[in-house]
Formats: C-alpha cells, structure tokens, sequence
C-alpha cells in the first residue's frame, strides 16, 4: 500500500497557514515552485512540477488555486488535491515558448478573484524577477513581501503522516543502500553506482530519488555537493556515497563512506570521528535543546580529535518535502528543537585529498531522537 | 571513449559572447543556472549546479568568473573548465542556510573586479528577484537588461562537437528505449518502467538521464509533461514513455506510444496521424524553410485529418543543453531554419481520453534533417 498524505491534511495546511496570514495581515499567499524545489507546492496541492514552474495562491479565507503553465493542465488536474486551476504564461518554461491563440489567465485576472494589498511569497529567494515585476504592476499600491517563515511556521512540525511518509523514504533508501554494497566493484563508474541505487528504490515503491543522489570517489570524495561523473572508481580509496528515494513527496537520505579492498589507518581513524560525531549529534538532538549547543558541542569534539579544519558546517539540517530544509543547526542557530521537527544528521568532512559523509534521518521526541535509517553507520569495507 | 566538449571550445564560446556584448554595448554578462535548468552555466564553465544556484560573470573583454555558493567550490573545482571561482551567500540553496564565519564574496567585491555600468543577465525569466534587487543595489546608477538574445545567438547553431554530444545521447537513448520494449510488462508501476530505461542508460555512458523523464499510461497518456506515478500499466491502453539521456550536458529525447496486447483501431488510427504528423515535420525541416510554415503545413495536416483539437503546441523545438531550449516551431515563429540547428520534432496528440507523443532528435541539414534516433517510429505493439 502507497504511504501518503490524506486529503484532509492538504485542507487542514491551507487552514493553518491562512490563520498566521490573519496575524500577519497578508491578504494573499503565493508560494511558488520549480523543477527542482517542488516543495511549497506540493505541500499545499500535492501537485509537483516539471519544466514549467508553478505557485498556489491563498488568500487570507476561502479556497485556494494553482496556477501553472501553459502545458500543465492534464498533468496538474490528475495530481493535484485543488480544484481550482488557472493557467498563466508566466509560469511557462524559462526558454519562453510561445502559444498562439492559447486562452490564458493574466495577473489582473488572478488579482481580480482574489483581491490582494498585501501579498506574500513564499520561496521568496528562488521566485524570478520577471514575475515579481509582472506582480507588482498587477497589484498597483498592493505591498509585496517575503513570507517563507508563515509557511516554514506550519512545515516545521512533521503530522503523523508526514513521519511516516519519511519512515517509508528511509526504508527504501536503506534497501537502495543495501543493493548498492551487495552489487559495488572497482570498475565501475560513479554513475553505474547512482544506477544501481536508482534502480532498486524505484523498484521497491519510490515516486522518484528524493534529490540528484550522488557517489563521488577519491579526490571527488571531498565534494561536500556532488553529481556522479563517469570516473571509475577504484580500490582503496573514499567512495562518498549519497543516495535517498522519494516517497509522496517527502525524501530522506543515506549516507556512507565505502572502501573496497584495504582502508589505511588515517582513513579508518579519519572516519571514525566522523562516524562518532554523527552518533554524538543524533545523541544530542532532543526536545528543548538549543540548535546552537548541537553545534558547539560536535564542533568542539570534531576539533579536539584534531579535525577541525574539515569542518564546512553545522552538523544536522532540516528536511521533509526537500531532502534539505529549514531550520539549520549551526553555531550561529537561534531555535530550539521540539517534538516531532525532523532532520538530517549530515556529518561532512573532507581533508584536501579525501572526504566523506554520514547521513541519517530523525525524528525530535522527548528522549532519544527516533532513527529512521542506521544501516551499517560505520566505514563499510568491502 | 567519453564524448566531451574541448577545452578550447568553452574558450571560443566566451570570445564570441564578447563580440555580441560589444555590439550590444554590454560590459559584463551574467548567465544564471539552477539545479533544473543548468544549461546556461554548463555552456560556458562545464559546471552543473545540484542544491545551490551558479553563474558565470563575462566581462565584455578578458577572463571571466564562475560564481558559486557557499558548499559547491570542492564540486566546482572538479568541473569548471573557468577557473575563476567566487564563493557568494546569495548563490546558496533557497531555504538559506547560515555559514556563520565563511569567507564569502560580495556583489561589491564582484563588480569591484568587474566594473560594469550596463549588464546583462542571461536567463533572465528565471533569475531570483532578490538577487536582482542585490545585484540593483550594488551598481548603483547601472542598467540590467535581459540578454537571453546574446546567449542563444551563440548557442543557436550546434558544433561538431556538441552535435557529437546529441548523436551519442540519442544513440544510449535508443538503449533505453530498447531495454523498455524487452522488459515492460502489464502490473508494473510508470515508475518502474522509468526505473528500466534509467539504469539501462546509465550503464551505457549516460552521465545522468537528461531530464525528469516519465511514462504516463491510460488516462495518464494525455498529459503533455508528466511525471510518472504508482499507477500499474495495463493490456490495452495507450502508455506514453518519453526518456532520454544526458551526454557530456547534452540531452536528446525519444517518445512512442506503447500497447501491451489489444490495440483498437480507434486507437492505432489516432497513433498513425500522430506518427504521420511527426514524419512531415521531419521532412520539412531544412535550411532556408520558415519556421511558422512548417508549424501550418504539419497543424494543417492533422486538422485536414479530423485531429485539430488534440493539438497543444507546434510540432518542434529547440534543444541541446537542455531537452527543450529556444527556439519553438510554431505557427506565430519569425525564424528561418540553418544549417546545424538542433530540434527535437515533437508530436503530441491528446483527445480527453487518450494521448501520446512521438519525439526525436533531428539535426537541421541543407537537404533532409539528420534524424539522431529512429527506433521503430511506429505504434509499438507488444
């Protein structure tokens, strides 16, 4: 049976979201999405885009729509839980195709049902310029401002369904790790790696892999973020790999340092600590903590092993619908963790000549953090 | 052998981006990239982003820069055949996380080095408003203007070596259209049929798949874009799977209809328009023909067939970086066909119940278009 968020809940995110609009005076709501950063649709229509891009506008009360591109129509109508669909040429693709003759709607239209003076977007740092000015000539004297933390405000804390749509991405990533340690040989290409991952996730019930997954080997190995190339990868080297499946929407990730034939001592003690200071953060990760003190905490056992200067940053980050999300634990972190927030533990280090990652996926309790995933967390020698 | 782009074209591609900026009175060029459309950033550094957003900065004389964020300069180092590379917060993942104590670049420190009083921003419909407002900020009196045009009059005519590329990315996606047709089965998921073509593709030399390919089956089949879903295909119904793969950044796409058992004469006289259509525009795709004349001779042909209304978009589109790119065949198009112009002839046909598409890579020639792919452009019948 497909793990996924009842329709209900789509219902109940519009309703939260628009009682912070009240407190906030918004009068409407754009969150937007791309290809690539489906999330703030998805979360609210469960519609997720590809080549065009797309926003669900919500006002501050009544029904909300999605506006898409000009091809969209049949695919967002099959997938997405608002009914009221609206195509503007805006959120056509970015080479900006033409469509003679093609009955679209217009920011004035949009503005028109759904009078706005104070309008907020959110996926407010990725939303394009051309678009922001289409808006601001629609809206005349209406205001336009950044509204990621009204949405961040009712994302932060993961529903029931939500955990478990994340327990289900875990499962199967850990199964797509599992293929990939029973099948990896020197020889093969960092690409044939990611297929091997690829192929057993989808097979086993993922909608998609949750983010570019990547295995980078040797002096790739030090690339905090990486893309598969068609280098080999040999024995006795850092194969860094990082793998994650979707599942409705939501994507987890695994990941692990792999060496086949010898592992030195300076790799084996270089990956220890990264190993013990993942444990250490997930140890750390509790309700009522301060992000801050994670970090710090990490931070300084990472440097009195003597590695801080493979440190790049904070130790753990958010996730949900994007496999990297707000908030961030940095040392720098004003939050405090509370029930039911999920993370990445994401323990990256790299020396200029090897590197690797640990990752995971969590869940906040009043105790010990709830694992998702802790397949082999350790140097896997093959 | 891996098919690759030189170096010293990477080079040329700068020097002739320089030329139009001095026509166009441009001092500095900024071509934008994200996770989902690398195209522009690819074209002149080789590099593709995955999690944070890039550009390259050209000054309308001398070497230009590539601009990263926070996390990507180990990846980008392995990449970039520019090597110039500035770390800059506002290139960081949208949901932005803090690098607290990170040396970073500022848009002051860029045009510090870059004096530029007018420039041009090259992806422009996609590029973040707040960036934009930044970038307004920091040139104080200079001018932004949109300078797609200056890129894509590069870009538009292909090189032996990029054509190289797409010949070898239709070739490994033949692979993966062949290993579909060997191993689909009715009861299998859309995105098990994805999963097939994928690993074949990258066990062939694929870098990556070439976009978020699908298959969309049954009432499914009529959406132009999709993505594939849990849904299991069945005996005698239209399943529509386009894939493609990615070669050295260049990506080609292929697309048939497929039936498993009983095909209806409804429904093989549907497919044949379509493949009828997709054949016409193959053949009158050649240098020196009107774009606008090949989108009415090939609408013309469907609609004289009783099929008008299943109609969405003209009959062909660019590509090469990406699997859709400028510039679009369609009945209101203004340009003429050259000599090595890459297309993707692109028929899609949807009724309100059933859809398909047939889709290959032609390469534009005095005489016939060089057809890239060709695998059994019939109705596939299994």
């Amino acid at each position: 049976m497909t793990i996924e968020i009842p329709k209900s809940e789509f219902q109940e995110r519009i309703r939260k979201v628009q009682n912070i609009m009240k407190r906030e005076n918004l009068h409407s709501l754009l969150a937007f999405s791309h290809e690539a950063e489906p999330a703030y649709v998805r979360y609210f229509a469960d519609y997720w885009p590809s080549f065009e891009t797309t926003a669900v506008l919500i006002p501050v009360s009544g029904e909300p729509a999605l506006l898409i591109g000009p091809e969209s129509l049949t695919y967002a109508k099959s997938r997405s839980k608002i009914p009221k669909i609206m195509r503007l040429t805006d959120f056509r693709e970015s080479a900006q195709p033409e469509y003679p003759g093609a009955d679209l709607s217009t920011w004035e239209d949009v503005f028109s049902e759904f009078p706005t003076e104070r309008l907020g977007i959110a996926g407010f740092h990725m939303f394009p310029h051309t678009i922001y000015a289409g808006i601001e000539g629609a809206l005349g004297d209406g205001e336009i401002v950044d509204a990621d933390d009204v949405v961040r405000e009712v994302m932060l804390i993961k529903t029931p369904a939500e955990i478990a749509c994340l327990r289900e991405s875990a499962k199967i990533s850990e199964i797509g790790f599992k293929a990939v340690v029973e099948q990896i040989k020197p020889g093969m290409t960092e690409v044939q790696v990611v297929a091997i991952a690829t192929k057993a996730m989808l097979d086993a019930g993922a909608e998609a892999i949750g983010y570019p997954i990547w295995c980078c080997s040797g002096p790739n190995s030090i690339q905090a973020i990486s893309r598969p190339s068609l280098r080999k990868i040999q024995e006795g080297e850092f194969i860094h790999v990082q793998i994650g499946a979707k599942v409705s929407g939501y994507s987890t990730s695994i990941a692990r340092p792999i060496v086949l034939g010898r592992c030195t001592k300076e790799m084996r003690d270089f990956m220890q600590v990264g190993c013990d200071a993942e444990n250490l953060t997930i140890d750390s990760m509790r309700s009522g903590v301060r992000a801050s003190e994670v970090a710090k905490k990490v931070h300084g056992f990472i440097r009195d092993r003597g590695y801080g200067d493979t440190i790049l940053y904070g130790p753990a980050h958010g996730c949900g619908q994007m496999e990297c999300e707000y908030p961030f634990i940095e040392t720098s972190s004003d939050i405090v963790l509370q029930e039911n927030m999920t993370f990445h533990a994401d323990m990256f280090l790299a020396k200029p000549d090897m590197g690797f990652r640990f990752e995971d996926c969590i869940v906040i309790r009043q105790g010990p953090a709830e694992e998702l995933s802790n397949f082999r967390r350790e140097v896997i020698v093959i």
